[in-house]
């Protein structure tokens, strides 16, 4: 790394996941834009071709008009050649198959549990869990040995765990995780100003909140514009519309099938009087089963919709292995366009670039005070040289305690589990969530076929 | 109070709810059974005449036989009469009457939602406590103006809110809460110690636990008899005794319907490892409504019974009004037993005559370190001259957190709903317990009809 | 006040202690200079001339060239006058006369007790902070009960306790205290970056601090200037000027005599490894007596200089008031230059104008984990419209903790003096306090004297 | 271990240090007056001579009369055979030799430091660490290795040093501290109930205290018998004694050179409200140097004596030389008598033969809320089966934090010192303790000196 008239070069990023279709795709379309950091991106996964493919893609990316910097790709084939010497580290990687996502999201659909999404919490979240925490013990031993002063960054999911297990392993990393489900909250509250007051070029990072909660289960106890009580504009707008949103606020490429009507976010604001700052698909799957998600219908009342594994795989996997071709082959030319995410200001930020002040995961040193230190969670952080100090976001209030401590006792839980290989232990875990409205007998029965229909990653666990 | 040759004379113990049946006779009994202790207990009661039996059966406890010490009574009209100058408090009240007992337990019913007792958590727990808080917020307004330096002893049920208020209202207030839950299940290792290995003579306190938890859902992290580890006891007998106890462990007078199996404790041990202490009817409330409560089927297959207020009114009301009557008559002569409860002995703790640990309700100051600061929580506590200091238990295991952190969160959401005496706040609440199996809509209906059966105590809140 | 097209107009500035000379004319120069907020600035001064004086010189600022800005003066004779409908409260005053400050900082000598400053530790700050406590906690008690709401900022020292004293009555009070000595090591920074690096217009807030500790005796644990370590930077300046600064790095009118040559600092940084973020002559009175105060030699080697009240009167206050009758009369014109404080920054970000991070003084809710909550500790905090929020500074470093949780120790505990007027317990700590190297019996004769001395603003004390 | 009959026999206890004269002689004859258990005792120790001497005596102390068990006794030539299969450790050395001991109390008086122990904190104390820790790491890696769940019990000072470092190198050791100081308080409160009340026969453990602080600058933050506080009774003393006790309370052959008057300790409660529990030649060394040993005169006046290690050497040492061929021989018979100390009794709560409580130094969990987790501190705890656990001594009282913190502090440091083997940071905490009154220059040359004069046991140090 060389810094030189403002500008840093020769950078090292190690991507391990290089080869994903979406995330890498945003993350150099990003690193282009940004003038004054150029570098190396070592590509890592198990996918080679992937990977193959995307320093292709990577290459292009140089040459797009509009390019303000150039990167170099090269296909890493182990951990140790894309770590040893990086300055950052990105893992964005998709912990087993979409076989697996199909057990985790839909097997429990027989007996009567729906998941809108299925990997963070929940009987499918509990087992992504279980087979993600070996892969981010790997890494985070790899990490130690190779590129230990190296600053990384999570993109994957389940977002708490894996940030948790890479400090379990290595209490000493630089790490945090990264989610841009706030930002969507932050992009309705663009919305809503322009509606209510007309006001254009609003950036999101102009609305101010305060962050508080888990990942997926974040919430805000304060949000302002200027002078503006965002609060106070909610709650108008809620009045105003009891049917929610004509559409969703957040219309990226990641938003997955149907547009959402923020209702269960507003439901949930007129009974706890904070905003819950994730998707809805999200937000349900941590109430009770009872509340949004009984069943599809129920589903569908709330305004939202289930992610099914068909639709990932034949509207987005499929389109973009199309797009991959294409984008290599030069039929369809690569854009320019910001994709949202805060990675590439967060990697400026750390090198001295610029200083922002934006929410990450991070293991609790005390920045909530009332949830279990060590405990990972969600909260606004600074972002200056070298260092990502969380900013003190005050207690969970009452209301939310019971909802969120479940929570985090759920993920603490889940992380001892799968750090001992021991599914005894995951089990107990997975009756107390509350999606798993079935009887004892019944979720003994879920539970072992999830299993079994995930055991090719979970060797360790019935070694055992 | 004087303190004379090892013995404490003139005493003034106010007792409020001191009509009542069944707890005022065990204190009565315990109270003559003390041979260094003696005074005067007042009697302090919305039901004057109960008071007035009390105040003649206490006196004829003088008589019985083995009566080692002399207790005056005296009925007090008014909170001041009772409290002023009183060295102890004494606080076992029914919050509203059968009416209002009838709705917390059975209203939810209709509903699907069935509850062995129905008076801490859950529905009925928490309509229960709505009402219960400002009779506690009036006795700790009235304790800090008369009698501020006095040892406050709570039986009431909810437990942890009634500690709770009075420490809210009063923060500098001498308070604690004492229940015989965890006594049950040290008579239970009395019983199987005997079992396998013959020992006689056992007192209930020479097995040695490590209590953490809240009221009704404490757990035992260790568990001793002299040398023996009584985990591994319980895991044998676990193992030999697939349907559970022949007959309760605890069988005096105020074990509630039906004799139970322990087989909720035992399933609740084989998938967690720490030792549930509390009645099963009690454990079974505070977890997922599918696991134990589906249905009153549900319920017997695991063993234990539901104590429907009926039973309440019947079997218990009826029978100990007969008894006073008898008592008074002298028809039925008093007898002299130990009740098992710890009060009496605690109070001479209190006063200097002896040592003592035990387990009782206290504001976590640290005592679990995981948990809430304030927060009422259960764990062992030393018991000396003029101070009761918490025990250090050690954080809850992670596999408990999820269950025990929720519903802390629980009861301290609701204090705040209650000291606002605001029913939105909680209904937010009401929702959020996993007894709560129903949708948002019907529990907004079962909330209403129980707000509205028992709105009489429920002014406060319904004036907002 | 009233936002209209990106500017605040109409806001209402209560200043007590409106009096200043110095202090509060900084701020008039510096609101002036804001372009996007207007009022009214209500002064408050128990001398009234002074304020009556301050009216017109703040009138005078709104006609300086370059005033961007209209800000109406009004005295006002009483805290009420001041304070209703404040949306800002500033607090500068001088506890006492220059005779208690002769006392404070002379009196010590004949006991061979020199004090640089004598304002915040030590004899003098000791005997200064039992006056100040019940002047604050009149100003607590009338801004609860006239501006609730309204942002206060104090200045006045000892900046600890009287922010201390401000929560103690109103702990819902959203005060925080501010101070420039932090800001004076950051331009050390900014002058050794262009020495070494030849880096011109580096501003102050480009250097990026953590900061920890307590007011006069803040530390960093991390200094960066975009990439530059400045750790490494001022480690290759003590090896390379053994002697100390040539000058100072803070210059402007608020330095008291003689420049320091940061000497003391740096033997600190040499021991510590950690960067003191105060002036020498603060620093010294927060470490033993023997080390950098044991007699006026002493200071002069070390390269500072004793700040004498005789001074204060004679180059001080006697310039100033010459300056106000010349700023009055219109013979010395007044100039707009920014003061290097951040006070008018903070109130534009807290009305939303811009977001900032600073170093603030603020009761410990976790941002400092290993200090006991509730102490009044120095760290960074980011600004926002209307809240202030704490970054996470971490634990203070084990080789500092002795230093810093003495002095947290010491001043916990002269705010329960002062708050019980308890002059003995006053003593208690005066003898504790690193820089009374003194015999017990001699600290008391001295105390006694410093009491009597200032008599007159202990009277509260003395009934007792 | 067997366990028959409430009995535990076949017991295996290593004693590092096993050549103590004193300690050892003490465990020894306490080991026969318990009834309830037997075993062997395996004495290592570097002066293998020694423990062969002590082999022998203790063999003799199964004929004393009046011996309830039986005990064996082994020489262990390594630490291996000393721990393999150990039940409890015994660890009581001295660290290094008369020697350096020499240098530690008595090289700082030529600077005019004068240390009345010298083994704990100043500049002997802190010597005498840095020898120490890299002895205790052995011990711990040892204790991790051969015998894990051994129970280990520290009498060697630097105590709150000895415990940090088992914990730091092995922090899942079932290790504590034993230090008789606050039993003698306990004694002085036997003496003077007997005094002002008559009352005889009252057992030291009688008393009931709650113990806040750290070794050997421990304080009573109540003291009770039975109903009588203790705290009003010590004033009335107090007052009543201005020239502090005639005789010492603490009268066992532990009590070194002469009889302290306990004025120190008076002084101290007269200005703090709070008793301190040390004897007064320790207490002083936590105060400032011109308390109460700014020179031997001062110690005198006080009313307390310095131990020189010329007595040590001279009165103790030879002596027990003398005694041990004497008890060897048979020239000097053994006898029976409760040595006071609480080890036995620890050892036999921790068997489950009883309960009991009493102070000891265990990491802080909470104990001590508003001290830093993980620093060593002195509260009470409840010893049963297999478990010691701190009781909540509650928050430091704000007048003593700043003396109490300090001290953490500063062990805090010294223990990063030491298991880093930095002279320089060791010297960085040493001119921080109240008792370094010289120049920084002096400390310089002293900690120099004194470093020189151990330096056979810095080896470690020296090299880096």
């Amino acid at each position: 790394m060389k810094y030189e008239n403002g500008k840093v070069s020769e950078l090292k990023i190690a991507y391990i996941g290089g080869g994903s279709k979406g995330w890498a795709w945003a993350l150099m379309s990003d690193l282009v834009q940004a003038d004054d950091i150029s570098g190396t991106v070592y590509l890592y996964d198990i996918d080679r071709k992937a990977a193959e493919d995307n320093k292709l893609i990577g290459q292009k990316y140089n040459e797009v008009e509009g390019a303000k910097s150039r990167w170099e790709y090269e296909v890493a084939h182990d951990l140790k050649t894309a770590l040893t010497g990086a300055d950052f580290v990105i893992i964005s990687i998709m912990p087993g198959t979409y076989d697996e996502m199909q057990s985790d999201v839909h097997a429990p659909e027989q007996y009567g549990i729906y998941q809108s999404v299925g990997d963070t919490v929940g009987a499918g979240g509990i087992l992504r869990t279980l087979r993600t925490v070996p892969m981010y013990e790997e890494f985070a031993r790899a990490i130690k040995e190779y590129c230990p002063t190296a600053w990384v960054i999570n993109y994957t999911n389940p977002m708490t765990l894996c940030v948790k297990t890479l400090y379990r392993v290595f209490p000493e990393i630089k790490a945090f995780g990264c989610c841009h489900e706030v930002f969507g909250t932050m992009k309705f509250f663009v919305k809503i100003l322009q509606q209510y007051y007309g006001i254009e070029n609003i950036q999101r990072e102009d609305v101010k909140v305060n962050v508080i909660g888990v990942n997926h289960f974040t919430w805000l106890t304060s949000a302002k514009y200027k002078h503006i009580d965002l609060f106070e504009v909610y709650k108008k707008f809620c009045a105003e519309h009891p049917e929610g949103m004509p559409q969703n606020a957040d219309d990226n490429w990641m938003t997955l099938p149907g547009k959402t009507t923020e209702r269960v976010k507003m439901d949930l604001f007129k009974r706890y009087g904070y905003i819950a700052a994730a998707g809805d698909r999200h937000l349900a799957e941590f109430c009770p089963a009872n509340w949004y998600l009984d069943n599809l219908d129920v589903v569908k009342e709330w305004g939202y919709g289930q992610t099914p594994v068909s639709w990932r795989i034949d509207a987005i996997l499929k389109h973009r292995i199309e797009e991959s071709k294409k984008f290599i082959s030069g039929e369809k030319p690569l854009e320019l366009r910001p994709s949202g995410e805060d990675g590439v200001n967060q990697i400026r930020a750390l090198l001295g670039l610029h200083e922002m002040i934006t929410n990450v995961n991070l293991p609790n040193v005390g920045q909530i005070p009332n949830l279990p230190l060590g405990a990972v969670v969600e909260t606004n952080a600074i972002f200056r040289t070298d260092e990502v100090r969380p900013v003190a976001a005050g207690n969970v209030p009452a209301c939310l305690y019971s909802m969120i401590a479940r929570i985090v006792g759920e993920q603490e839980a889940i992380d001892e589990a799968a750090a001992e290989r021991n599914l005894e232990k995951a089990f107990a875990v997975f009756v107390t969530d509350p999606q798993l409205k079935i009887s004892l007998k019944e979720a003994r029965a879920l539970f072992d076929e999830m299993v079994e229909n995930t055991k090719e990653y979970l060797a360790e666990y019935l070694q055992k």
